[in-house]
């Protein structure tokens, strides 16, 4: 499936038939999470997979009642990770053949940008990485033969205490993976005339 | 090529040849963009496409002076956008062929959700749907054979005042489009166990 059939076919998915997809699948579409754009590359998102079904269950009151939590193979929680660590990203790029006199400036930009923020800012930062993660996720899916759904409905404090997250972990979007029960809609878009200005 | 591919092969491009994208390209990149999901489906962005070197010149120093500025072919500005048009989608919807009593729900809880919304809120939320906009433009374009760079190093305020963009447009990425004229590096990310929670 080339690029442009996967985002004419991508759909917010309502119900799922309850298969499993095979791990292998799975761990596919998390490899293609794994390689999303990120600001700096910094990659400050950390992705919680869900699949007990007594979990699911008590997830689904803090999600509005959404039957994409039970009925989904696997839910990917994807949080925002406030412990922005360049240090573990310059040693990536160390390990990977980089000298230390080539990235060290690329290195201070990465953490005078990290240190200016406050803790609300980082944390609003990282957010906004973990839409691209989506998006990744939701193409990817389709992608490899399956279906998905974004959520923002959910309650993310309640999130935090049924799985246990700690602190620097926000559960910020919510996407259940599996095979669909429901038939898409027409895809509904403004005109191209209003995405221009 | 398939979605492992692009998702591989997309990189930041931090130098692009100049040579310009057929319009006709760009045109189907904009429609991968326009395809893209956002929160309640309600689409809360708009994108400025310049090519003109003399606005690109002036956008540079606002821009970190980053060379991909001048030397791609078109640059998206892609706006987060304020003025969210609830009635709009709702008409949408209506002439689609959907019932008035069916949407009615829906519609209404749309309403309730954005009217909730103070203008920070509103202009956060927006501006998070736009980072998957831009996922969409950084796999599209590599799917249509060219190269793209996303950016949030730049000052908004400057951009606006250049662009001449009413106030419920704000600037929120920066994506130059073109063919690069540099190489990419190894694809560096932290390791799948670090992904995981």
């Amino acid at each position: 499936m080339n690029f442009k059939e996967i985002v004419e076919k991508r759909y917010a998915t309502k119900k799922f038939d309850g298969k499993r997809i095979p791990e292998q699948k799975v761990g596919e579409l998390l490899e293609l999470i794994r390689l999303s754009a990120s600001s700096f590359n910094l990659q400050p998102w950390k992705i919680k997979v869900v699949i007990d079904q007594e979990v699911k269950k008590k997830l689904t009151p803090v999600s509005w009642d959404q039957p994409q939590i039970e009925s989904c193979s696997h839910l990917l929680v994807l949080c925002a990770d406030t412990n922005v660590n360049v240090d573990k990203l310059e040693e990536l790029m160390l390990k990977n053949g980089a000298k230390k006199e080539d990235i060290q400036g690329y290195v201070k930009i990465m953490r005078d940008f990290v240190k200016r923020l406050n803790e609300k800012e980082k944390l609003e930062w990282a957010t906004r990485q973990v839409y691209i993660a989506l998006s990744n996720a939701l193409n990817g899916a389709k992608s490899l033969g399956f279906d998905s759904c974004p959520m923002e409905g959910f309650n993310a404090d309640a999130y935090s205490k049924i799985l246990g997250l700690p602190q620097n972990l926000v559960p910020t979007l919510v996407c259940p993976i599996g095979y669909a029960a429901d038939m898409p809609k027409p895809k509904l878009r403004f005109a191209r005339e209003e995405l221009l200005i």
